[in-house]
């Protein structure tokens, strides 16, 4: 990741199975702007553009039921995923669009694989789905917190390279986003939320107990982005302090993955020409 | 439905145990518009409004994760289902909204009773769903078709009406649109799609079947308002022909039935209060 002026500058290196795959956050400064436009008003006109091409892109999608689309959206508390979605998707029609939220599994859940309840999510042909965080979840949570060893933890990263794999071979285009904040910016936007009464449903005081292990979550990130960065499933590390930023880069790396898949319009059907209804 | 000056005037009376509940849709208009401000542009002004004001309730009613709200969409093929929920649901964060579509039933449905598919699809605590199309259409198609009989369909009124109050008691405010198209403006649309070959996805030659049985539709769609309105989760009859005007009365409708139900944020945590991160 030498030159930041491109996607693949931020794209996380593919995991090599018989290298010692290590990537570092420390090398993407969380603050750089490298797909800004200069301002923060010509900003907001480049994702207006861009919400209106992803509209077109996914009414194509739709039309086809081929393809699949998948965005997999994960980063520490107040990151900005659920910001992402809202702005990224603001003129993408909303029949058009699956949100799929990870909480806490259920008993239910963690009485199946970690993978079950996902696979159950995954995008139906002609469908652009969204995973607010994921599987991802459960190779980061309980291996901080030490419930997952790391031997365990190293083969749900071969489940998951595997169980991803199978989506992209039928059809799926796998985009995968880490919102990358620093601890300081963290510290000012729950700062923010608990100075207000009115976003105080958004979290409990146990939350503050995520940002004490920020150094843990950060490697564990490190090494689940370097296990499971794949060419069929790639991860990118999206500079996040800046929301605008965040949004505009998050919206790039999409369009240009669904303008990868040369999506058309189907052929008007003979059966209909001339047809005059009565 | 004498005067046809308020939302009230668009619903379809009450189904009444006793009397013989009857209601006919010659009486309303499909070209009115009662709820037009005047002119296509302040009508779109006044749809942005509404939909600021629907997203704005929509995170008060996520905060608080008590009520739950159901709309459920009706109407005859280009009726504008689809239209409605891009054009009234814009502004309305799309975390906040879950639509879900309701296709001929699959094989693994049909081996279940008809309100199997839709129960597990009901909204839950905080949640906005909207039902484009739903378990009206198993009282519809069927029917129209001749594959259900009359005695069995009007047990399945019955079983929606239950159906529907016990949702409704335990907290869903039940919204239902019928929208109103006549048969005229439907031929106008059915024609443009087919002299429109990148539309020509949008349907097949035997959606024109259905367009053959527009008499026994209406009569049954009538049954059905009839049947099954209800102080708990009543009908309204949309006119449709107008597609602004239909867009502009059901962002009223949904922005009424949300104020009625005072929904607030939560109260401020004692325990964050004076927190500071560190």
């Amino acid at each position: 990741m030498a030159k930041k002026n491109g996607l693949d500058e931020y794209r996380v290196p593919f995991f090599d199975e018989d290298g010692k795959s290590k990537f570092s956050l420390a090398g993407v400064d969380p603050s750089a702007k490298p797909f800004s436009t200069g301002s923060k008003d010509s900003d907001r006109e480049r994702l207006a553009e861009i919400g209106a091409a992803l509209d077109a892109q996914q009414e194509r999608l739709h039309a086809q039921r081929v393809q699949r689309v998948l965005l997999v959206l994960q980063g520490m508390d107040t990151s900005g995923k659920d910001g992402t979605i809202r702005a990224v998707f603001h003129e993408v029609d909303p029949l058009g669009l699956r949100i799929v939220p990870f909480k806490a599994p259920t008993l239910n859940e963690l009485a199946h694989d970690f993978l079950w309840r996902v696979h159950s999510q995954a995008p139906a042909a002609g469908e652009l789905t969204i995973f607010n965080r994921s599987h991802y979840e459960d190779v980061l949570v309980p291996y901080v917190l030490g419930t997952l060893s790391k031997d365990e933890r190293d083969r749900r990263f071969g489940h998951i390279r595997e169980f991803e794999r199978m989506l992209a071979d039928h059809g799926t285009t796998i985009i995968k986003c880490m919102l990358h904040i620093s601890k300081d910016e963290q510290r000012e936007r729950l700062q923010a939320r608990i100075d207000d009464p009115t976003k105080h449903w958004k979290f409990d005081v146990s939350d503050l107990d995520a940002r004490k292990l920020w150094d843990k979550y950060q490697a564990a990130y490190e090494d689940a982005l370097a296990a499971t960065s794949t060419e069929y499933a790639p991860w990118h590390v999206v500079p996040a302090n800046s929301k605008t930023h965040r949004n505009v880069m998050i919206g790039e790396l999409l369009l240009r993955s669904f303008e990868s898949l040369k999506l058309e319009f189907p052929p008007a059907k003979e059966s209909l020409k001339g047809v005059i209804v009565e």
